[in-house]
């Protein structure tokens, strides 16, 4: 494997700079040879892996550390890609958008520096994974609960700062977040919120301290590395109680969001339901080749014989409420009735008792089962991921579901896709998987994205998060004003980080001095 | 009334800029006379009106205005104090932090563009008050529901970006915010979150847009200025029930905050509960001297007596449940069982059902009477709030209540106090009312307010708001590494507004050409 430099940076200030970093470090932590190369590339990439090529890694373990190696990157003007465990799945992994940066690995970085029943919140290095701080809860018999991803391989923090989804009433992720302790581009220490006061009592408590709050302007973000997390956990509820329905059409999936959207909205639902079609519990737990060998997408006809074999419906709705027992049966009434005008199946209920087994409660309990999709098409699988929001009205939802649709059949992926309802908003993530050694399909799947990127803008709808091939793409559809967004970010920028040493085209936000990486 | 020049700013070339910003708006809506600055000074100050005299404001009526007015500023280097309405009483009302600022009165700016009931929510710009918007909801028979902060003179918009809050599950203001747009300190226009995207259809359903999310940078801040706000309504629910409990005893307030903080954090109560001390209710509707004619606060036999007179507590709790009423019910027992442990005394309840007057719904209904308690002490009546944020706990309420009552007494003022409780959070808005021309007391309050501020941060409390004359005090507390986090706004506040135009010393953020004047 051929080593990319930084951009600019010549071999022999590069072997300084890892030296300086060794220095910090010690050189065991500094992975630079082909195969450490290797490790943090985008190992699920639809073939274009080698646009987006690390240098190097570098794997601090403390905030002084993170510090230090901020500064040599200024000295020797080398970029820095910060990942918390780099299980970005789908949207790029470890990997940094600009080939010959060095990814900067906070996974050593672990520690649950505080976890407080009493106010319900942790606060949390960015190394400490989905299944660190659950087992930490379980073992000290903490009743707070987690909102977790579909695969939860990866990090709490990055997680939330990347805006990733549970479904739990905690489920957005990013609002979450209550206080964060940044390096600056310059190596400079900040604490956002009241942690801005030194003797603050309430740092994981109020979000928004005095004057500008800064939380979600380091989310999706290169102004500064992230090195402690607050985040607000959920106190565990008296009961629970789940419904999973059946929707026998594809076509259902619109007046289920209209049926949903309102009672979201009203709180009778406070949690995201999810709308998933269910070929993907097929699709999870088996290959595509025991049900299909023909060219193309999956035929209707076939997909409708496959989901009446597993006794399911085109889409299943999975949505869970949260308190007391009695006012769960309340709310369930309701959403029975909304159901029950469409759809004759019976509803399967789901409930859980405080004391009862946690599996089964609807709390975020970690899994990483969802990535078993990738062996679907058989060979060495990969997946991407396309994620426009949505307003929450089968008229979006429909009309975004039909052309997805179209779109994978004409290029002969399987349709995979699922809507999660917020209060207002829906996502629609929309997984691609295909097998990475198949040059024809990846090159396929590439071409889709773009257009898929289109499509969306044409509508009005934008992406709520994106793979780091596409960062540009989706960046300018955001086109008010000539993007003046972009032009605001790209000057703070400029302010905070003039060597343009930190994640260089994260979301579309480059710094001058790596404008010619851009695409 | 002497004219105060903006800094730096010789007479000659401020009626320049008067001239051309006649040029803009039409000469009549330049008010450049003493009579029109004394319309924009703190009329409630506590004796500092002085420090806080703007030169001339002026009133744009769209944003094609507002940007010439930016640019016209820059040009002259004359700076601007954006106001919504002007209405921040206790806080500095209309007046600029720095004096020789020129107002930019934003009222005539009222439209309100545009409310959808189905996803429940509006777009304003930042003349609207609430009265005008909960007039157009009801004109137009729409069910949705404001959050009003207990003096409902304001904006709408200034509200929510100042941080205040309302007491429905929708009450804190700033968590509704949903899309912003906003002239930068160069002129430049923007749009936050999807409105960042031209045909977006989900600007007011999608809080963070793609990157970095801004709308939390505009709020308390001096980064630009917003001409629309998106902001989420609340649905109409089916039906209220609200709790209203006297609390006999001083110390009632620490078990009252612990037994409703866990219902609160766990969505028992949706809204935030408010505990005020008791005698605010006499205070809005009689005078002092009724009462009492002695030197120094209210002694507590006299304060005794007064409550036993009106029937009431030392404190009053004020809560209430909004959803079904089946629901509505199983809270309300939950809730009184926590009191019955306590108190003997009957739980006042009162319930509404669709189709009732919204008068005693606990929908944001504007009122203003809460202002007459500036009434309380005869004379020309003024006050001022000091706010701090505290855990939701009671060993920090119970000991933030003694020190300020003591404090109160220490200078003769009567304490008036509330403590609204959040998820996690509580705030304390401790008002000072006082005969504003009574120098000796004025000048009290005035010692008594940097008292309160070092108390507080001492402690480890913050506060969530500020009056104009304490904006660097407040800022001096928040110490971490050197006030890092103001390094850090005051390094974005140049990048963005080099000139030093907008809002100077708003919340302590002081653009470098004009700390000569920070205090």
């Amino acid at each position: 494997m051929r080593l990319v430099l930084p951009p600019g940076v010549s071999e022999t200030v590069f072997q300084k700079a890892l030296q300086a970093l060794a220095g910090v470090v010690g050189k065991q932590w500094v992975l630079a040879t082909d195969e450490d190369r290797e490790t943090f590339m985008d190992f699920y990439a639809a073939g274009d892996a080698d646009l987006h090529v690390p240098s190097a890694a570098v794997g601090p373990q403390s905030l002084e550390e993170v510090q230090a190696i901020v500064r040599i990157a200024n000295e020797y003007k080398v970029p820095l890609w910060p990942i918390s465990r780099g299980k970005n799945l789908g949207y790029g992994a470890a990997a940094p958008c600009m080939s010959g940066t060095v990814v900067l690995d906070l996974a050593r970085m672990n520690r649950i520096l505080d976890v407080n029943e009493r106010f319900g919140y942790c606060l949390l290095e960015p190394g400490v994974g989905f299944f660190d701080l659950f087992h930490y809860l379980q073992a000290n018999k903490i009743k707070l609960w987690m909102s977790i991803p579909a695969n939860a391989w990866g990090s709490v923090v990055g997680n939330a700062l990347e805006r990733g989804y549970g479904y739990t009433p905690y489920g957005e992720n990013t609002r979450n977040i209550c206080g964060l302790e940044v390096v600056l581009p310059n190596g400079e220490l900040v604490r956002t919120g009241n942690g801005a006061m030194s003797n603050s009592v309430s740092w994981q408590l109020f979000k928004y301290g005095y004057g500008p709050s800064w939380d979600q302007l380091f989310c999706q973000s290169n102004f500064g590395i992230v090195t402690k997390m607050g985040m607000w956990l959920m106190p565990e509820p008296e009961a629970t109680l789940g419904l999973n329905i059946q929707l026998p059409n594809p076509d259902d999936v619109g007046w289920a969001i209209d049926e949903l959207a309102p009672l979201r909205m009203r709180g009778v639902i406070e949690q995201s339901p999810s709308i998933g079609n269910s070929l993907r519990f097929v699709a999870s737990a088996t290959q595509r080749s025991q049900w299909y060998q023909g060219d193309g997408a999956l035929p209707d006809d076939v997909l409708l014989e496959i989901l009446k074999k597993n006794n399911l419906g085109w889409w299943t709705v999975n949505l869970r409420l949260y308190g007391y027992d009695e006012v769960n049966e309340v709310h369930a009434r309701i959403i029975r009735e909304a159901f029950r005008k469409h759809v004759k199946q019976e509803i399967e209920t789901v409930k859980w008792h405080r004391g009862d087994s946690i599996e089964n409660s609807g709390a975020g309990v970690p899994a990483t089962n969802a990535l078993q999709i990738i062996n679907w098409r058989g060979g060495r699988g990969g997946h991407i991921g396309f994620s426009p929001v949505l307003p929450a009205a089968s008229e979006h939802v429909l009309k975004q579901f039909h052309s997805t649709k179209k779109r994978y059949e004409e290029i002969g992926v399987d349709y995979y896709g699922s809507f999660t309802l917020f209060e207002r908003y829906t996502t629609n993530v929309n997984m691609m998987v295909y097998d990475r050694d198949d040059q024809e399909m990846t090159s396929k799947v590439r071409a889709l994205f773009k257009v898929l990127i289109a499509d969306a803008a044409r509508e009005g709808y934008s992406e709520y998060r994106t793979h780091i091939s596409y960062m540009d793409d989706v960046a300018l559809t955001f086109d008010f004003n000539h993007h003046s967004l972009l032009r605001l970010n790209e000057a703070v920028k400029e302010a905070l980080d003039p060597n343009g040493i930190l994640a260089p085209g994260k979301q579309g936000v480059w710094p001058r001095a790596r404008r010619p990486a851009r695409a």
